[in-house]
């Protein structure tokens, strides 16, 4: 199927193309399809735009990589599906490792996404059910392996398109977490250290500028970025703003 | 996959499930799975209960359809997924025609949706593609086809997840259009003649009772019921609910 760019739905069908290929190559679950679409109901809501809430989520979760020791991205099958490419650049360009870590878990899904990433360039992928994994405490389901040299080292973990349980199993461990989350209502979106309430792919746009800007400056300057920074704040904007759009 | 009747989103759940089936039975489109997904959101957003605007435009719904001299409920492959057993028996009591009516349309799809119907115990099911077809003016694309003993001569369609160009076609075409859209903003909630913003799976439990109790009373109380009704003050109320909820 052919997207016309005048479509005036163009940007949305071309994602929604994007996961239903992920699902008939296998890196995408039908449900990640299903979760998709959820998504799309709060970005429709929202505006499709990106709010001043988000970017200034955005600048925090680009001053906690910066400073980060041990930064991780965690990427499951929608994210993938989406921005395969981008990601496998962004992790090369800034030196941060991508873990595969997939909610509905089979070996066969999480191959097929370790040699996908791969072959988009990446160089850095680990996949979490491999032989280096360790067990993140208090989760029940399968997505409670991490990888040794992943998300188990990190201090910073990016996990866009988080569920709940394991946000906060992760908080629980000490760890910062930054997510994106177009629903400033959900679990992920209030257990995690920065929320970025915005649509998966114009995040990433804003994060490749965000990188290159900030990355010159002091550590000084990125840690009072940090320190002036309240998640509670931010949700209750978004869902000001989500009210105030219906 | 079990799902525990004890789980808090167990209902939900189950029709996650049911609708990843219909994918892998191939009723039901992958972009049927997406547009599931954003359902969900509205239906979280409204507290995923039947509020009184949705029971009223269903009382109204039942007296349209109790009225009618040719009913028909036009089937998709969500729809289909959801509830076949309960549209069959359905349409047997009430000998409502059963017509398959699909966007994302496939030969293939709609024989195989056509016969899933049957299977499941249906007596009247139509197929839109079938030799007995016409046009439905002003539609471009695939869905503009419409069986001649079903939509074609119908006074009354009841289309559960409807599409904006088509309803808009259908209404042009003078007929009485019925919903059900947990989207009070959509082009098609705004189009229908009745609009339920409620979920599909609680909307038919509720009609099969309002269909039982209704069809006792003469057809003067039924017609009063029709001309008392006003589709736009129903979705302001539920535009109201939604961003009060939030």
């Amino acid at each position: 199927m052919k997207i016309p760019s005048s479509h005036p739905r163009a940007r949305s069908l071309r994602h929604r193309e994007k996961i239903v290929q992920g699902v008939e190559q296998g890196i995408t679950s039908t449900a990640g399809l299903i979760a998709h679409g959820r998504g799309e109901t709060f970005d429709y809501l929202l505006g499709e735009k990106t709010h001043s809430f988000a970017r200034k989520a955005l600048q925090t979760a680009t001053a906690a990589l910066l400073t980060a020791r041990h930064p991780v991205i965690s990427i499951n099958g929608n994210v993938a599906a989406l921005l395969g490419k981008e990601l496998a650049l962004f992790s090369n360009r800034w030196n941060i490792p991508l873990e595969v870590n997939i909610f509905h878990h089979t070996k066969t899904r999480e191959k097929r996404l370790v040699s996908y990433l791969k072959k988009c360039g990446a160089k850095k992928v680990l996949g979490s059910g491999s032989g280096r994994s360790k067990i993140i405490p208090s989760l029940a389901h399968a997505r409670r392996k991490m990888h040794l040299d992943g998300i188990a080292k990190a201090d910073v973990v990016f996990v866009p398109l988080e569920d709940g349980d394991r946000c906060q199993a992760l908080m629980k461990m000490g760890k910062k977490v930054i997510t994106i989350d177009l629903n400033p209502l959900s679990r992920t979106a209030r257990y995690a250290t920065i929320t970025i309430v915005d649509e998966l792919t114009r995040v990433f746009l804003n994060l490749e500028k965000s990188m290159e800007t900030l990355h010159r400056k002091s550590p000084r300057f990125l840690k009072a970025i940090l320190q002036s920074y309240n998640n509670r704040n931010i949700l209750r904007l978004a869902e000001q703003t989500l009210r105030r759009r219906i």
